[in-house]
């Protein structure tokens, strides 16, 4: 069931213990550049550098929760990410004793493998393809029985990222438009949801990259739609809408924005240099779509989720 | 006179509007990295990016009000420099709209020229040597009257830079130990100053860079010191201690810790992966020491001033 305002409370009660309240910054150079008056929440300051560390948190509780009202103890939980949901599950599992098996493809980088194996999870090597992902994951269930938890389409996950922005406005208020980015719509689709039981007059905008637009294109179809070509920088938004997060984007997102990879890296330069804080290329995709679009977000009141922080400092655009 | 503790006081009321009361942070990895429970006071985020606001607004303040009490209005000020305190005593002057001249070497970034132009202060370039620095000074006084003020040997400049660890004190509670940087000495003499008056039980911990080891060695000999040699990452540490600075130092800091480059460029690259901060290579010294002296610090308390995270992200050591 999609999310109400209660299961959102829940979840922020549930995972409250285990992540951060982050902060909520703002930079008077960067409003006066914008035009408008930004509140950018630092979920790169979140557990394991993500908000994906919310929704992985959830996940696991309920699962947990659940199996407790069945009289179970929780088995073990699988999932495949070479990105920050890897460690979200990875995390969470570690906090409640169970095993992940986290199925990452060989060339991921090492520091990710290293990261997962850190909370104490299992990293399994696969192929790099989607295939090779999933019938690698298919083995493990059959195997141990482990539980899938899917990156975002899940309800139990998109009411955890739903809890970022519900943080956000509890903090300063009521919004004129919210901006978030989208990849598989984790995020998006929870953020709509908070801002539509809590800050109902505000604009729930999602920001893509013109390399992955694939929701931007599903958003104008009305059906679920695969990227043109993928080629952009910003990593963590490659991924297609899921059949849970695409009607609540429907329903709840305002307009969907689409930026270049030359605006991304220099939303996320001016974001490093003049905040002197880390975030990554995926999470700089609201602020660039802000700046390209001043007029309209002109003298608005915007908040902004800063998605993550985790990059390869050797490997920066600049 | 040396800041007393009323001095102190009045130093941070008189800049409080003009200055950000910057967050203390903390990192979980960190603290189970170097045995110690780390509060990191986050000057990076201050104005202008570097706790040498707080210095430079007390300074142009105080002045403002010398002048006052004669009847007269402020006149222009002057210093020199490449780095911080260039952008300080421009941030500073904006604020009471007085001229200020800054004299910069020919050679210093143009990203550090804008910025200084940026806050209305006219830039003059000169040679790139002490001599041109402090000749091209006495020739903007003898024409234009404006009154020199000095980086760090100044009491209001010192009474400013004394106010970070007033914060983090009133914050965090009692310290076994507070750490900071030395250069010229105004922070770490100010520091001194304010853990004597506010926690007499902690102690008060230089670091500085071995290719710029003036302090420790003036320290030692009980004499200002120049280095034997200057090679250091760390280019915001590089003076020497003046005459102001170095007896509150001899009275009030503990010890003085060396720490190599390869040290500095690695503490740097922890804070940046893990706390996703940006901070300059100064700012690293301390916690670099930290790292080089476990047992020293193994379940201290500490707290450590992020001095500046004015970094030129085309010229990363990593």
């Amino acid at each position: 069931m999609i999310p109400n305002l209660a299961t959102i409370e829940i979840a922020h009660e549930r995972i409250r213990p285990y992540i951060h309240r982050t902060p909520v910054l703002t930079c008077q150079t960067l409003n006066e550049l914008s035009g408008a008056t930004v509140f950018f929440k630092c979920e790169n300051f979140q557990k394991i550098g993500a908000f994906k560390a919310r929704g992985g948190v959830n996940a696991v509780l309920s699962l947990l929760e659940e199996e407790r009202q069945k009289g179970n103890l929780i088995g073990p939980v699988v999932t495949h990410s070479s990105g920050n949901h890897a460690q979200a599950i990875a995390y969470a599992a570690g906090l409640v004793g169970t095993k992940a098996y986290i199925v990452m493809p060989r060339n991921a980088p090492q520091v990710k493998k290293d990261a997962v194996r850190g909370y104490g999870a299992q990293v399994v090597e696969c192929e790099p393809t989607l295939e090779a992902r999933e019938s690698t994951v298919a083995d493990i269930i059959a195997q141990t029985g482990a539980t899938m938890l899917h990156p975002f389409n899940d309800y139990r996950v998109i009411a955890g990222q739903a809890t970022a922005v519900k943080e956000l406005i509890e903090e300063c208020g009521v919004f004129d438009a919210i901006m978030a980015p989208v990849g598989g719509g984790g995020l998006l689709s929870g953020t709509a949801l908070s801002v539509h039981y809590l800050c109902p007059s505000a604009q729930t905008i999602g920001t893509e990259p013109e390399g992955a637009a694939d929701a931007v294109l599903s958003f104008k179809t009305g059906k679920i739609e695969k990227a043109a070509f993928i080629n952009t920088i910003a990593d963590g938004l490659l991924t297609s809408l899921g059949d849970k997060t695409f009607p609540i984007i429907q329903q709840h997102v305002s307009d969907i924005l689409l930026v270049n990879d030359a605006e991304i890296v220099a939303a996320m330069r001016l974001i490093w240099e003049r905040m002197k804080i880390i975030i990554e290329p995926s999470c700089a995709v609201p602020f660039a779509a802000l700046l390209r679009n001043k007029a309209q977000f002109m003298g608005k009141k915007v908040g902004i989720i800063l998605t993550g922080g985790n990059v390869d400092l050797g490997k920066l655009p600049f």
